[in-house]
């Protein structure tokens, strides 16, 4: 019988459970909002809940899963989420609470690193030993494929590619730090741009745009429609992004000459390569050793909204 | 009998051969001034003269040796040095010349990567899996330890963390781009921040100790004696260039986690922590996980002059 295995991309605003066999073929998904300002237990309910529908579209019992892997958008050690922000976490045993539930083995991983496994094990960083995930979103995170597995570092802390600097002065980073590219690049971060704009006096259809689909934040989806109408002060914040994010990328070159650059989260997946090329072209400017051929590629991430879930599903898998 | 090892490092303006056991121990070596201008068979001549007389000291026949290592400032491939600025070459077969003279196996490296294997076999990265060295002199280079061995990327490109760009500004740096570390922080862009500040008006010691110590460039022993001297255009640019150091430190710990940043060079062999410690505190402000336990270790190199030829000595031995 195939073995199946799941895995959760659990994330500050949604959730996506999948259930998938060895090759990253999804046998039954199942998604939802995760629940704000909730207890972790409520939270980790949700999470077995799409486990089990994802399961029932499956046609498989949870409890003749292989394993189950979780990403969470924090910091993890073992079975722990020592912290996760978003989600207002600190030190919540997810591992251990969904083991005991579903008895298969759990492993938890951090959300951007399970997204550039999944790419890795299935998508466009496939076959390489040396690939680098930049996933732009909320901020921005990243995570390292070296000689072909995770590379997480001497305390678990390596990719935090979002707080690299890549200038020594900018605006103020989340983190409260100045000059992160997460400062220039982040969705976050060119929504603010954008609102300080306005407030100077610049005119933008963006917050039309998000009236029209109802959202209170700049989401990829208002990012896109903004770049449609040539709204110039998006155009600006944007390329502005792109150019930090093809800094960033030409620094990651020039320390590790990857075989690839995957750049994800919500921005690539619905734009795909025009948000990727001018950050590719402004990387390339950067690169000492040129690359006349092409070697190194820099692409949008090919798994959609599954890098994560898919990834997730690896975890806990015995190679 | 123990096995010796020779081990060169060749740099475009001095030479050091060592033979040496295993442990790193030096049992003979030599060191002449790099001829400048010279053909490479006259650079090649001058290398295979100074293993010789660091055979002659260690006791050893040359032809007894088990192997020679030697480090080149440029890009090497295979037996092949590629390209070396500094030494205005383009693919020389150092390696085949060397290995048809001595009959014994060569290996070449680059300068740089060979000075962190030499720290990492024998000096301050010892026993560590995850080291970054940084090397600053007349430019900026870098080498990377990972999983216990020299990481040299997919086209073995990797660390030239010289070019990593910390401004989105800054001066022009001798590759043509702007921002990068090195523009800020070489000895070569210390001295053009002196001397630019000097054409502006500023006083400065700086030209009076290279009179008197005879020096046309602004050496290690220069900038040691302009900051002894309380010199304030010295105390500037030394700051600025270990604030620029420090943000890359920083930049390196956020993507690599790594156990030990080795910062090496003439600068560091010279002014130990008092050139490091400004860069560590600046680094360590840029962590995004903290390390209260001090993890991370940012320290000068300890071999000396030795780092090059005792990595170098490395290469060509069979684990």
């Amino acid at each position: 019988m195939t073995k199946l295995y799941a895995g959760v991309d659990l994330g500050g605003t949604s959730m996506i459970a999948v259930v998938a066999d060895r090759r990253g073929k999804v046998r039954g998904e199942s998604g939802t909002y995760t629940l704000r300002d909730a207890k972790p237990a409520d939270v980790i309910d949700q999470v077995a809940d799409q486990i089990r529908t994802a399961c029932k579209k499956a046609s498989v019992k949870p409890s003749a899963l292989e394993s189950i892997g979780v990403g969470a958008p924090g910091a993890v050690e073992g079975a722990m989420v020592v912290r996760a922000p978003n989600l207002k976490w600190t030190n919540v045993p997810m591992g251990s609470v969904l083991s005991k539930r579903f008895r298969v083995p759990v492993a938890l991983g951090n959300d951007v690193q399970v997204a550039i496994l999944g790419e890795h094990s299935f998508g466009a960083a496939k076959g390489t030993n040396r690939a680098v995930g930049i996933w732009v979103g909320t901020g921005i995170g990243g995570g390292l494929i070296i000689n072909g597995t995770l590379y997480t570092g001497s305390r678990g802390a390596a990719g935090e590619i979002g707080h690299m600097a890549v200038s020594d002065a900018g605006p103020l980073c989340p983190c409260g730090r100045n000059g992160c590219v997460e400062a220039f690049a982040s969705r976050t971060s060119m929504e603010r741009r954008v609102r300080e704009a306005i407030a100077l006096g610049r005119e933008s259809v963006v917050p039309d745009i998000m009236r029209q689909k109802e959202k209170d934040r700049m989401t990829s989806s208002v990012i896109a429609r903004a770049l449609k109408a040539d709204d110039a002060v998006m155009k600006e914040v944007f390329a502005s992004a792109q150019h930090y994010l093809g800094l960033l990328a030409g620094n990651i070159v020039n320390l590790l000459d990857p075989e690839v650059i995957v750049i994800g989260g919500g921005i690539a997946q619905r734009l795909g390569d025009s948000f990727v090329a001018p950050i590719r072209e402004t990387a390339q400017s950067r690169y000492l050793r040129p690359d006349p051929k092409g070697e190194i590629r820099i692409v949008p991430a090919a798994l959609g909204d599954h890098s994560g879930a898919l990834g997730a599903s690896m975890l806990a898998r015995k190679s």
